[in-house]
Formats: C-alpha cells, structure tokens, sequence
C-alpha cells in the first residue's frame, strides 16, 4: 500500500514522502507522548475468555433511574436534539449550582459552571487551559489514570504525595519549594476507595495556600459515602478550587456523557477559556442527557448506594483475610495490596478467569490492583476467592509465577 | 476577590502569586491562541431581538426521523446506557464501512473507522495526531471556521486556496514548493454549498499527489446534494483520503453527537492514535446515538432532502434579484456577496431583526455572509427579502452606515 508519486516536483523530498504515504510517517511529535495503557493488553487477553469474573468494570451495574430514562425519551420525543449553547443549558447549570451550594455547601454561579460530554473531556480542557510545559502539578498516589496520561501530554512536571501523607510530608514539599500550579486529585478516590477526611483536605490546602497552586477536586465519585466521611474540597477552599462532578457514577449514565466543572468567581476565566476551547472540540454535551440530568440531580439513589455499600462490606470482609488495603471509604472500589507486580498478578488472575485492573496504571507503586465492586454479590464471593486463593500461593511460591 | 497568602514560605514569589490566584493568571500560554469568534456579540446582540428572522442556524429544522427516534429510545429502555468501546460499537462501525462501500465508492475496514461525538472532536483528534508546530496545510477558501481555529491552535502554517480554483492556481501553488502536510475542505462546502465536482477534486488529488499531503475531506453535508453532483474524494483517491462524516445533518442529530471518520489501510495508524487519544478525552460517543445511528444510516431522508433543495431554489431565486453568490450545489447554505464588510452588514442586518453569519469568520475574503435556508419558506421569503433591501440601500448610500 506504499506508493510512489509518478511525476514529483521535488524529486528528493517527494521520492521519501512516497514512501512515507504510511500513516505513520504524518504522526506528530506530540502524539507519541500518549500511548493505550498496557491495560489493552491485559483486555485483549481478557476478550477471549468464556465466561469472566469481571471485578474490572468502572461503572455501576445498576439502571439508569426509571425517572432519569422518561426524561431522556421525553427530551427525545419533545424534539430536544439539536444543539445547546456551548456551556450547557441554564437550567442544569442552575440544578448544579443549586445541588453544590444545598448539598456541598459552596457557592458557584451557573456563569460559572460548564457541562460538558464527560469529566474527561473537561480534565482535557482543563489541562489545555491552565498547563504549560514544564510546570509542576501535584497528583494524590494512587491517581485516576486519565491525570497523569494528560498533564504528560501537555508537558507537565508531575510529582506524588502518597495517600496516606500527613502534615510531615507536606512540610517536606513546601522545603523543596516546587511552584505547584496545581494538585489534581479525586475524593472518594479511584482507585482506592478512599475520602479525604477535612484534616487531609486542610493539609492539601495549606500547601496550596502557600505555592499558590490550584486545587482540582474531582468529586465524581461523591454520592458512594458509605460512612457519611465526604466533605467537598470547595466548601473548606472556596477561592482556590475547581471542582469537577458528573452523573456518570452515581445515575449509571456513563454512556450519556454529561460532567461539570465549576469554579468561584476570581477563577472563572479558566472556565470560561475552556469553553471556548469547547466551542472547537466538544462543541456541546449530548442534549437529551442534559435534560435527564436534571432530573437525576433530584433523583436520589440512596438505595443504589446502600446496596453498593454492602458489597463494599462483603469486599472488606472476605479480602481482610489475605491482604491488606486503604480504606476503602467510598466510590466502588477496593485496592488490595498483591505480593507480586501487578501487571504478573493481572496475568495470572486472567488465567483463573478473573478480570482485575493492575495498580501500576493508578500509582508509581506497582503492588495493588483494583478490584471494582460494582457486580454481583454471587460474582464477587467467587471473584474474591480466587484473588485471596492467588494472593496466598504467590506468598508461598513466588517461584511459580 | 484578590487573595494574600498569610504565611508565604517564598516571600517574593508567594506576594505575587497571592495577587495572582486570578483565574486569569493561570492561563496557559497556548489557550491564549483561540479565542470566541466575534459571530458571540453578534448573537448577544441578537439574543436581545423579540422575534428574529433567524438565518443563521447550522441545522436542519426537520425533525430526527421516527425510526431513529425509536431506536435511542429501545437503547435507553434496553439499557444500552453505559460506556461503549473507544473506537464505537462494531455494528455501527460495519453499518458504516457498508455505506461508503455501497453509496459513497470506497472501501475501508470497520477497524479503521473511529467513531466520536461529533466531527469537530474528530478534526481536534485528527490535528492533534499529525499536525505539528509549523506543518503547512492548505485550505480551501471559504472553509468551515474550525478548521483554522483548530490548525493555528496546533502552530499550523495556513495556505489558502479559492473555492473557484483552476489548474493554473494548482500549478502555482506547485510551483511555491510548498511541503503541504494536509489539504482541508468540505464538500459540500459549509458555507458556500458548493460541491467539489470531479474535476476539481482532480485537481486536488494532483496537488496532494505531488506534494505528499493528505487530502481531508469532511462530507458531513453529503445528502444534501440537489443536482446529483456529489462524489467522495475517496472514491477517486482512496489511498490518499481521510473522511469525514456524521448524522448531524442529514438526521438532524447535530444535539446527540455521532461523527465518524475513515482511513485506508496504509494510513490506519493515524485512526489508531486518534483513538487512543480519545480514550483520554471524548472517551466515547454518547451510547444510544450510537445505536440510532445504525438505524440513521438505513433511513432515508429523500423527502427532507428535496424540501430543502426546494428552499435552495428559492433562495436562489430571490437572491439573484440583488447580488452574485457561489454555486450552492448542497449544504443547506448560500453564500451572497455584499457591499460592506461582513461585520457592519450583519449588525446593520441586526438592527433589521434579521440573523446572518458573517463571512469574515469563513473566509481571507470580508464581503460575504452566510443564510442558512434550514428554515420555513415564508420566514425565508421575509428575510431575503429584508436582505437584498440592505444591498440595495448599501450599494446606493453606503456611508449611511
């Protein structure tokens, strides 16, 4: 499929870009700095299984909310199709306002809130707005994969505080004097599960108030707060943090696409540049999910969540007896420790029909992996057998593996 | 809303910092080079307007066919509400390939087909993979305003060639040696409705051969092609073409985000890169669109279709009345010269209740400005009308404006 132009008019140049009519050949520099999580790898392997055990999965096995889907097929059969304005339509940006400032206890202006297809697209246009090459940006370790992969892509220098820091650790960084621009995280955290009590949240604040760093809040996890531990970033640091949520998680719309950001008044240019970088690439989240999101944001899934909750006790419960783990205080995740590295451990799970996500794509440290429990009670009572069953023969032949 | 760091630990950076937690301070270097195109102050200034005459709208008014409607609507009951893979579900992917195999004369493999939420996260995608800093592309101009948005966010070098080229600019431009990485248009064209007949493509196809540069050409408007002049660029240069395409338009789903893009096989790895990158970013088109898509592409829209070429004509008609336009071959636009610059025409247009798209947004070239005839026939009677009345009085007293 190569091919050679017949009559080029720079014989030299033309002769190799001839040969280079190989997709390839038209890559860009920047291209290269991302790259499929080895994850893919892991999923190929997985796709030729019979019958999985899958704990991989990152988005609940509950309905979308029977009120939730009438509101889409309404928006649907009402001729609510077409376009919205760039920043999402007012009244669910005045749903979010009014969720935060009711149930967050923080106030942002719908001005300043921008829905958008998702809370990747807004890190996307997040980092592009405020990241230049070479600053520095702090990541909570373990980290939602997506943070890394695109502060790398745009040149950032990241550096890891562990999950477990304490006031020590921030007083070692604020020694090392790194202009932080800002310090992403997620609470309730994926992969891990765990919230950032007030006391952590007051640390990272401290740091932020004296670099000068943003505090990036993604809270998309929120509404899975088994014991009621969730205190939103904003409502501690209003001036200094963006926080970002969605539907996705708690409504099981993570195919409907809807995330939001919302920043205070002294940051709102930041939002406002991305939207316009929005009006060029997202150009405007789904319609119809963005009238269902306002009825989500009045639908409560508490029982979804108390039942998520159960299973996150069963996890503990049966997981306790062969390894140890953060706590895992919300989302639907559990991060066990593993006596080999992950990507070996994922392997060998994926040959005893157990799907898993390897820890070394959440974290520098590559001894965990992810276990989601959004499943089944009957699939995680099996699927967590065979981990402990693994966990224990890997202690005692390391060898085999 | 300024804010000081009480207990700055690098005291001369820190008082800087502390005046800076403005969101404006915080802005990338890059984000600076994209910026709302001015068409926003024209629309708030129209937004102030009881009952405009609105000619503006890049949409079809016709509803999204039933059978398409219903689909999205089993997707939800069904469940069909979560995440799908990155590059799009298979089927819609196959439905896809068939369609340009059976209707457009080309072939390419359902793996070399991404699938996104729209073309414009397609084209940001796209220069992303294969654009760097300095790369020159080519545009045809007029061409559609997020091509150069995009391209000079990436550090793009823009060349410009006229809609009405010949072979003597193609020769010229040959001539010039310049190392064209890509050349850009729509066929039809948004926002002349020009199609690129055979013979122009030719002439395209000689450049891109000569100079080694990728042909792009995004046929998002190719239904609407009034005098069955319509041919893809792929069909005649199918190693060359990467194509664009979507339901927007044809199926009036501009607001459920479906797009889709094609490459041969020698250039998949441009495919695969985008969709890596959109992993991190759009992640995936919103489900449901995804399957009502499939349903999209076996429905016809013959009927919609000549209602609008039936409006095509009558703008015509009534246009040709007071001023000269471009061939509007398809597209639901039409592109009139007008005496004044397009920025005081459409404010003058304004203030007659009637909303145009300026033409400087679309062309090196200010004295055009774009109608939209997706739009009832008596609403565009009254606005062509209020239309060539300004051309008139503006030709005869220009400087009462």
């Amino acid at each position: 499929m190569t091919k050679l132009p017949k009559n080029a008019v720079f014989p030299e140049e033309e002769r190799k870009r001839g040969f280079m009519l190989e997709g390839s050949s038209f890559l860009s520099d920047n291209i290269h700095k991302i790259d499929t999580s080895e994850i893919r790898r892991v999923f190929d392997l997985a796709q030729r299984l019979e019958n999985p055990i899958n704990l991989s999965i990152g988005q609940s096995d509950l309905p979308v909310p029977l009120p939730v889907q009438e509101e889409l097929i309404k928006a649907i059969r009402d001729g609510k199709t077409g376009y919205t304005p760039t920043a999402g339509i007012l009244p669910l940006r005045e749903a979010i306002a009014h969720k935060w400032q009711t149930q967050n206890g923080f106030a942002v202006s719908p001005e300043n809130i921008l829905v958008s297809a998702g809370v990747a697209p807004l890190l996307f246009l997040l980092f592009e707005t405020i990241i230049n090459p070479q600053d520095h940006v702090l990541l909570i370790d373990p980290y939602f994969l997506i943070y890394p992969a695109l502060l790398k892509y745009r040149g950032a220098r990241l550096h890891f505080l562990r999950e477990d820091f304490d006031s020590d650790d921030i007083e070692r960084l604020l020694e090392q004097k790194i202009p932080l621009k800002a310090i992403v995280f997620s609470t309730p955290s994926n992969p891990t599960g765990r919230i950032l009590e007030k006391e952590k949240l007051s640390l990272l604040i401290k740091l932020a108030d004296k670099t000068g760093a943003l505090l990036v809040s993604d809270e998309i996890y929120e509404v899975f707060d088994y014991d009621k531990k969730f205190v939103s970033t904003a409502s501690l640091y209003p001036t200094g943090t963006l926080t970002l949520s969605g539907l996705s998680k708690s409504h099981s719309m993570t195919g409907l696409r809807i995330g939001y950001i919302g920043a205070p008044e002294n940051l709102a240019p930041i939002v406002r540049k991305m939207a316009t970088l929005q009006q060029y690439t997202v150009v405007c989240a789904p319609q119809p999910s963005q009238w269902a999101a306002i009825v989500a944001l009045s639908t409560p899934v508490s029982e979804g969540v108390a039942r998520m909750g159960r299973r996150r006790d069963l996890c503990q419960r049966l997981l306790k007896q062969c390894t140890s783990f953060p706590s895992p205080d919300g989302a639907f995740y559990i991060y066990p420790e593993i006596p080999v590295d992950s990507s070996i451990f994922v392997e060998e799970a994926i040959h005893r029909r157990l799907l898993l996500v390897p820890g070394y794509i959440f974290s520098q440290n590559r001894y965990h992996v992810r276990i989601s429990y959004a499943q089944r009670e009957d699939v995680l009572e099996e699927g967590l057998q065979i981990f402990c069953d693994l966990v224990r023969q890997l202690r005692e032949e390391p060898s085999k593996v």
